[in-house]
């Protein structure tokens, strides 16, 4: 059986997989390495007042609830930079890691954080595990913003590919 | 009804949307904050004379046309970095970022820029909104090349996955 | 004729294509030029003792046995990350640049290099020519790991979507 991806004409279908997740960010500031996640790796360049190039390597703990404390269901490990120079901006990548009894194996995720909009999407390019060649959306918005020391991101991903 | 992946068997298909870009890349010099776009976030390392390692972050103007100060129809934003020791090479990540009456949405690339060669395929691995889920392949050729200072791309990107 | 993406329900296929590579890492010391194939792009940050944030940007010969020295059969060209602060874990992204008789196109990869185990999974998100717009997934394993002078990761990757 072959098809050819050409003729191939989806509207927008519904999710084989849903999940909400709040993706929690500490960033080391020289001195709390016990609780900071995430450490910069490149500083920010002189180009505008918004970070402009800072980069961020991160293993942050993923919960189902919005409270940092809350057990960790999977980690998110990955990188984003800021690039705008003008407001702030980002972009990340990343793979969110899971094994517990309820799911093992991980999603990656790349994509452009418009931080100026309110609600932003990011790909979900693919997946291992029990995300075995998953594709879908990563719809993230901003849960809370506590300076350089603390954000919180919900994340609702929308898996419409599933195997 | 279910497909089993390993029963697909494509020949190169018809692309499902075609779009003719441009790319310009100007690099901050410490002192052209209005009008640079990128910036190095990484200097180059030791190794070789082809600024193996420099690792430059943007948020670059895309236009329809080849002069830079044509009206972009969206953003590049992502990174590229140099990575070859005995020639010029380049590997990129990026977004592209359409908000207008004409496309809304984000489209994900990523891929080895083997300069060497007069044409290089990236993969386009996700998109969202007007480019939900899509994927392709976005071929590009260096339009000019001035120094350390600016350079243009041409990419043809062909999407074959549409939904 | 036109599928629903939310009825696409795959249970674990059998690969398109199979290859089986060896990548070679060797970070650039600061003398040892004509040998390396890596640099160090941005150090390591105070974040505990196990590199966080240290960003390699390689470009590594790929064999097809064990062998440093064997003819390569391409290059994995892309960057790495360390990124947990109580052990050692790591970030990929990498294009498989292949230009031989036998194969000509790029494989790209992206994922979590979760080092604590024995064989880690990366997703392939895309590829070009030979690999045209294919998808699947690559497992890694460490095959020696001699300091901070070399590494050899076994590659087993599997296509799942072929056209």
């Amino acid at each position: 059986q072959s098809v050819l991806a050409s003729q191939k004409s989806f509207r927008q279908p519904k999710p084989c997989k849903h999940l909400e997740l709040y993706y929690h960010d500490i960033l080391f500031d020289g001195t709390d390495a016990a609780n900071a996640t995430s450490a910069k790796a490149a500083n920010q360049t002189a180009l505008g007042n918004f970070k402009f190039g800072m980069l961020v390597v991160f293993d942050d703990p993923v919960t189902k609830d919005n409270h940092l404390l809350s057990p960790p269901v999977g980690r998110a490990q990955g990188f984003y930079f800021y690039n705008k120079k003008n407001d702030y901006n980002a972009w990340f990548a990343f793979t969110l890691v899971f094994n517990s009894t309820e799911n093992k194996g991980t999603i990656n995720i790349m994509g452009a954080d418009l931080m100026a909009e309110e609600s932003r999407d990011l790909s979900v390019v693919g997946g291992t595990g029990d995300f075995f060649m998953t594709r879908g959306i990563a719809t993230i918005k901003t849960d809370i913003f506590q300076g350089a020391k603390y954000f919180r991101l919900k994340m609702d991903i929308k898996l419409y590919e599933c195997y």
